[in-house]
């Protein structure tokens, strides 16, 4: 077992990565606040875990809420069926949430967690690969709207946050790259090194080979911590974390929250921005295929979806929260591992890129 | 004008008390983000208010919502209506969120902006006696749910608080109690010498006078300050500030909420509160009067409401997020002006005093 300690200003948590840490309860209880447990999870993600997770945790009054699975379950009325359980079961300001799931159920029940009551415990128990290197670090959390991804939610910290790295092994594969979009997004924004290790890696994290798994969780979640650490509200450089995150979030609308996952969106999002930065001369041709090869080698698309207007992304694109006062905000990459943000790009150039820009 | 500065840990806010501070929009605008205002506010409120406040906010986008008045309009479903229409409008991160009207309007407007896209900026303008001297200072927002009061919230601070004295002249004689139960419950959780300023001038309180009410709402948004500045996350002190309250919610949650004025329903609870007190030795029979006195002079209910057994208010009181894993806490007086928080009081004592109070 690896740990990683985040340190923030005011406190700071563990995260634990290896393999088969979901049983090991004593991992947990140093972290739970109180007496009483509710653990939210999914249906696909409960049979496997829900069990074992909880055998570690006898000495608690432990409850539980099993939501669909899915993006499109990301919602308030989701939300709400948590705050019912807790309050079905007269759970107090002294309870602890544990999301056991990947991003969608971390999301919520952070958010669940941040409101009871003006704020209680949380923890972070994350089964997929973009859950583990994404949601672990940085306290967002929150729920869609129909208008618009992540609309309303809360930053609220996880107590520790336990990345079972077996769990990946039951991921199918189209989760597994998605996550993989996320960790090639931490080597093109900070660490071109990295980005070396993956090009030479991807095979193997593809394979599950486990060491090579948990050197990628360990280093993106190091990566993802000095951003936030640097940045907790986003105001400046956390904003790099959002590389592919414009253009995709548009993708996702467009397609309706649920048909593409997160990661592959991005994953096309960053070729977007790639090609974006390479149009303006930051990046040279060759930065430019370099990022479509790896994104390509993590099997997930660089094209845009089929039927979707260029019109209609640039619309979605500005409704995007990184949109400051009618300027529309992008992350672009200065080089390899070098990443920044702008609002100096024109809305004519980014609708010249779409309209050209190859469709599935 | 009077300028109170609440100075927290991370940042100082301004609280401006005087009549006439509603339309001077330049004590507004040096504390706006970006150029879009969403005005929230209630259906009472907003004929009298609304176009002033608007006045002086000409150099900005300004749209409203305009609820229902009341604490039953309390729920997440009225704060989804302030989210839909923050994004019908396309509001984006840096969009200033003013809350115009009393308690129940400012907390939902807080909570609304505390979670849209994970927080924007807030600011109050209180109507309301109880609103000026209580949300104005804490930070505390939330909705209720049908099974308990401000059970969904979150802590989020105001940029500024705009204490205009003259809109209470508009408020019913009954809703100036209710917010003279908080000012009296200041003078006795901390400052004895206020409490008799308050039995002195209690009737030129109720008479609108415009300097008695400047003092009575200076003097206990300092006391309120130095509680929360003191322990702003409620771990300690801050406790005492919910004298009257764990008796006060389960008067008002028995009752259905709205039916007796959350300050009406301190009034009794702070009598029955002072009551326990005198039970177990440690406030004089003289002490008990006093406050029983000051209560009946602020026009306040000492009795708890005819028809509710004794069992269902402390099956309430259990309820309240006062309970600590199982032990029922509450909020007692060691003196007049000297408040203490207590797990020793027996569910017994407390039942019987509960079935010997005097019903209305």
């Amino acid at each position: 077992m690896q740990t990683l300690s985040v340190e923030l200003p005011e406190r700071q948590y563990p995260i634990h990565i290896g393999p088969g840490l979901l049983e090991r309860g004593e991992l947990l209880t140093p972290h739970i606040a109180g007496r009483q447990v509710m653990i939210v999870t999914n249906e696909t993600v409960a049979p496997r875990y829900l069990e074992r997770l909880k055998a570690g945790l006898a000495d608690y009054t432990v409850a539980e809420v099993i939501l669909p699975d899915g993006e499109a379950t990301k919602t308030l009325a989701s939300v709400e069926r948590i705050w019912d359980a807790l309050l079905a079961h007269g759970f107090n300001r002294r309870c602890t949430l544990i999301a056991l799931g990947g991003g969608v159920i971390g999301d919520m029940t952070g958010y669940a967690a941040a409101c009871y009551q003006r704020g209680v415990a949380f923890i972070q128990v994350p089964t997929t690969l973009l859950a583990q290197v994404d949601s672990s670090v940085g306290g967002k959390t929150g729920v869609n709207h129909p208008r618009g991804k992540n609309m309303i939610g809360a930053f609220w910290q996880p107590k520790v946050v336990i990345n079972d790295t077996a769990t990946l092994a039951t991921l199918p594969a189209r989760e597994l790259s998605a996550g993989l979009a996320e960790v090639i997004k931490y080597g093109l924004i900070r660490d071109e090194a990295f980005l070396g290790w993956l090009e030479t890696n991807m095979s193997r994290l593809r394979a599950l080979d486990d060491e090579a798994l948990s050197h990628a969780v360990r280093r993106s979640c190091e990566l993802k911590a000095e951003v936030v650490v640097a940045d907790e509200t986003e105001q400046g450089v956390r904003a790099h974390l959002n590389l592919g995150h414009t253009f995709g979030h548009a993708i996702e609308a467009a397609m309706g929250y649920g048909s593409w996952l997160h990661g592959e969106a991005v994953g096309a999002g960053m070729v977007m921005a790639a090609a974006l930065s390479a149009r303006l001369g930051w990046i040279s041709e060759t930065a430019l295929q370099r990022t479509e090869r790896i994104i390509a080698a993590a099997g997930l698309p660089r094209h845009a979806p089929a039927g979707v207007e260029a019109e209609r992304l640039l619309e979605l694109m500005r409704l995007d929260k990184k949109v400051l006062d009618d300027r529309l905000r992008l992350v672009l990459l200065q080089a390899l591992g070098r990443a920044c943000v702008t609002d100096e790009v024109a809305d004519t150039q980014v609708r010249e890129l779409l309209v050209g820009w190859p469709r599935q």
